[in-house]
């Protein structure tokens, strides 16, 4: 792969050029660039070595720990990019809202925030609340070389859903309640949430990263019209705040399905899908002008390589016609994943994508 | 509503002549028949008062709890049909698997089945194996008067999913892994399935029942081709064994956007839609020949009256054009919903619909 020459910024040019930014950009590549959602994590025996005894946002805070966690993947599987490691709620730990993370539950926020006294809380976030990150991705760069890193947040709305309900849910009957019962309440509150969002993710990007990913984990819980009345102005908002750092900015959410167009429309430069939709049929839905990212079933690593290999192949075919496609899996890496299945995959995406 | 003339069989002329089983053949209606999944169970006072210290599946064994909870709705609702009260587990409990419906988790089956001797596990249901099915639908219908009793079941792909988790899962990991593994054991497992779904809607059917539902909970957790390869025929083969009965058959599953035509396809009457998919969108999918049963999100009844209706009349607009619509949640009713406000909304959608 030749360097070819990048735009000023915090990029070397030879990420720049790397298979996985070029994807984003809808360049040609030398083969389909692979990463994993949820890569760096549980699924992996080193990851669960440094992470003995430290609790998950203590984890998300130092420097030394978010860089090995980061990379552990990238060396492991040989991945085209590497993601940030940290949670959705980290900015929200940042300026002081008063949640924590549980094992086997997942973030529990002590006083949920449903009411226009309650906003007063979400005060703005500032570089210097997050030394750490800057930190981190300091000592990342350094060691990636042309690997890209992805930054990573959290969504308006998914972030909404813990603040109101109060951790998770499933049904989000708290946040719907609000977002129907009062929606200019409603809309403040993403729109202070886009603005943290916004600014968590220029931390990042001034640090380093290469390209971000915004994560709205739960939206897919809402109607086509619900998204495009009450969580797009705020993820447009999240982008339109990065936009003119320029780099590829990645939207996904699980069981998406009819929300794929409205979130390009957010101003996504990558659209994510789920396994729950074909890739070409998602590519209908976006539109052009946009890359994909997706969509193999996390569950199918269970069913051993014959089976990884002709579902990822359906993946491939599927995206075959697409402006930009980078292999991912249609959700985050499962826990108890053989992490050799992983490598594997990436192996065989990489051979079969280049033939 | 003036009786019109039956087709011989057990169901009295006047229920024939509901709206909600004529809204099923897509013939006119009086009002837009409603009726609730879930609508017996958790969220009335008068349910927990009537289980209190009796178990789930021993309440699902005793005809006279099983009539009483499934009328308490229809008495206090005026919804326009009544549901079995019932739980997917129970012809597996009926055939002996050894399971047991935990508090705050679910079903939970002792010993999973995942290899090709567990299939000999599953042996066929006869009507003496529940005798309290007969017993409670003979005293439901003496009750019911016009009002129509829709019978009760889980799909095949939802059942297998108990089966070969061991319990309630939000990956399905085990299940695709036999899906994706063994292609040829998945498939009998599902027709064994089958078969004994097809015999416990007989048993309701026979007893009285004027309509069934085949509930596939978990189904939209696959892709289309994965549907139409691995689970199709199975559902078919449910749909076919009643269908001599000339009763309408309801196919419902959450977050099957991708999947509403196939399921059409799998020899439905009404296809059941979540929120996700507006009711216009989903009639285009299903096609023409079927009827459409749904949708509004069961989180809109915490968001007040007024949001309440807004949505509701969003459902029915979106819906005007179907052949035939029959009002319903887009899942079931959540626990802690205000049992007033699904009183409100059945009285809310005759009005308006009537009008």
């Amino acid at each position: 792969m030749s360097a070819i020459a990048g735009p000023s910024g915090p990029q070397p040019t030879a990420t720049y050029d790397s298979a996985f930014l070029r994807a984003c950009r809808r360049e040609s590549v030398p083969h389909t660039p692979v990463w994993f959602m949820r890569q760096a994590g549980r699924s992996l025996p080193e990851y669960r070595k440094v992470r003995e005894g430290i609790p998950m946002l203590e984890s998300c805070m130092r420097p030394d720990l978010v860089a090995e966690i980061t990379l552990q993947p990238v060396r492991r599987h040989n991945v085209d990019a590497a993601i940030y490691f940290s949670d959705i709620v980290v900015p929200l730990k940042a300026i002081g809202i008063d949640l924590d993370i549980k094992p086997g539950v997942g973030p529990v926020v002590e006083n949920p925030i449903r009411t226009r006294a309650d906003l007063a809380r979400l005060r703005d976030l500032t570089p210097e609340d997050i030394p750490y990150v800057t930190e981190a991705i300091g000592l990342l760069t350094a060691e990636l070389g042309e690997t890209p890193l992805i930054g990573f947040a959290g969504a308006p709305f998914t972030l909404a859903s813990y603040l109101v309900e109060g951790g998770p849910s499933r049904n989000h009957e708290h946040t719907k309640a609000l977002m129907y019962g009062d929606p200019q309440l409603w809309a403040d509150l993403l729109d202070r949430l886009a603005e943290i969002t916004g600014a968590f993710l220029k931390v990042q990007i001034e640090a380093g990263a290469s390209a971000v990913q915004l994560f709205d984990s739960w939206v897919g819980a809402l109607a086509p019209a619900d998204y495009r009345r009450s969580v797009l102005p705020a993820s447009a908002k999240v982008f339109e705040a990065v936009a003119p750092y320029g780099v590829p900015r990645i939207h996904f959410g699980v069981g998406t399905g009819e929300l794929l167009g409205l979130m390009g429309e957010a101003g996504a430069d990558v659209v994510g899908v789920d396994w729950r939709v074909p890739m070409n049929e998602a590519a209908r839905r976006v539109g052009p002008g946009k890359a994909l990212q997706g969509n193999l079933d996390p569950a199918v690593l269970f069913a051993g390589q014959e089976a990884v290999e002709a579902k990822a192949c359906e993946v491939l075919s599927a995206a075959a016609d697409l402006e930009g496609h980078i292999f991912n899996l249609g959700h985050g890496v499962l826990p108890s994943t053989d992490p050799d299945a992983l490598t594997r995959l990436v192996e065989y995406v990489h051979t079969q994508s280049a033939l």
